[in-house]
């Protein structure tokens, strides 16, 4: 283990003060976004939150993108559910987890944000993390029983079930349509 | 047919403007959510393009959202194709279609925005006019071997293998995943 670097304190207070306003701003933009919305999401008001001020914000992140970018750097892994084994049981549970997260992380506004800013290369990034985490478990488990582009299209059949209703319509699917969505992939599984 | 009312020919005139400026900025606002994203959809740049002053939009739409919502306006129908009689053709070629709209029209972003602003009910019932159009043939279509939570199911299922990747990878599906969740939901439609 390499001992702290003693000849430069300065910096590294100053490198953990800004580490610590960058989480504090982090933070209270997600905040900001999942509460209000991404009109919302401006350097006065997230200054105002995160109790720093508007000179503060504007010096490091001075494009609102960034403020985006922020929020979204805050949203930790999405909760996933231990597997108990069982394909339908798994996929099911997943499905009724991912609809949990749409009102508990409010994903509509989260995904919102990530669509409209999806030509800027660090909201690319962000956004694979995110997503690509997201639908880490379902990918597993269907590719059990999927290949190819028939495993691409059934990620995103599932995916669809919950997410199209929430986009499209501000609506959740039902238990007995999550139900139906999984049994109608699995019966046309490839033996 | 009623003749025009002549008594009162001022608010005739009147009524007149403010509908070919209603139309006008409807237009512009489309042009600018399209071409320059929602960010850009602000009183002082939807003024400009359309040629108005800020304080007559500002005059007729005070807030950010009936911006929003006007633009939305401007979205006619979307385009469908001429049904073949063929389910599977008919499927694939709606799918393809979905798919080009999402870069004709930037579908990417019209989601976005509408899923941003779903808790305001006159977006609630544009996003419906906009998204249950744009659904109709398919729904039509798997009418005819689905019902009930499974036909829910299945329309989320192959709106998502297009909006899916769309909203939350930025990517649109090749032909061939399209294909394979046609095939999917066909194989599995209860004889």
């Amino acid at each position: 283990m390499t001992p702290p670097d003693r000849s430069e304190p300065a910096e590294t207070v100053q490198d953990a003060r800004v580490a610590r306003t960058r989480a504090d701003v982090s933070r209270a933009a997600l905040q900001v976004l999942t509460s209000e919305g991404a009109d919302a999401l401006t350097h006065a008001h997230v200054a105002e939150i995160a109790g720093y001020s508007k000179t503060t914000l504007y010096t490091h992140w001075p494009a609102r993108v960034e403020l985006i970018a922020l929020a979204l750097d805050a949203i930790g892994d999405f909760p996933h559910q231990e597997p108990t084994g069982d394909l339908r049981t798994d996929l099911v549970g997943e499905l009724r987890i991912f609809r949990q997260a749409v009102i508990d992380f409010r994903l509509d506004q989260i995904l919102s944000v990530m669509a409209q800013w999806a030509s800027v290369e660090e909201m690319a990034q962000i956004r694979d993390r995110i997503n690509g985490g997201g639908q880490r478990p379902i990918r597993e488990m269907l590719g059990r029983v999927f290949e190819g582009p028939g495993l691409e299209a059934a990620i995103s059949m599932l995916s669809g079930v919950v997410a199209c209703p929430t986009m499209m319509f501000g609506a959740l699917p039902d238990d007995d349509v999550i139900d139906a969505a999984v049994d109608l992939i699995l019966r046309s599984a490839p033996a």
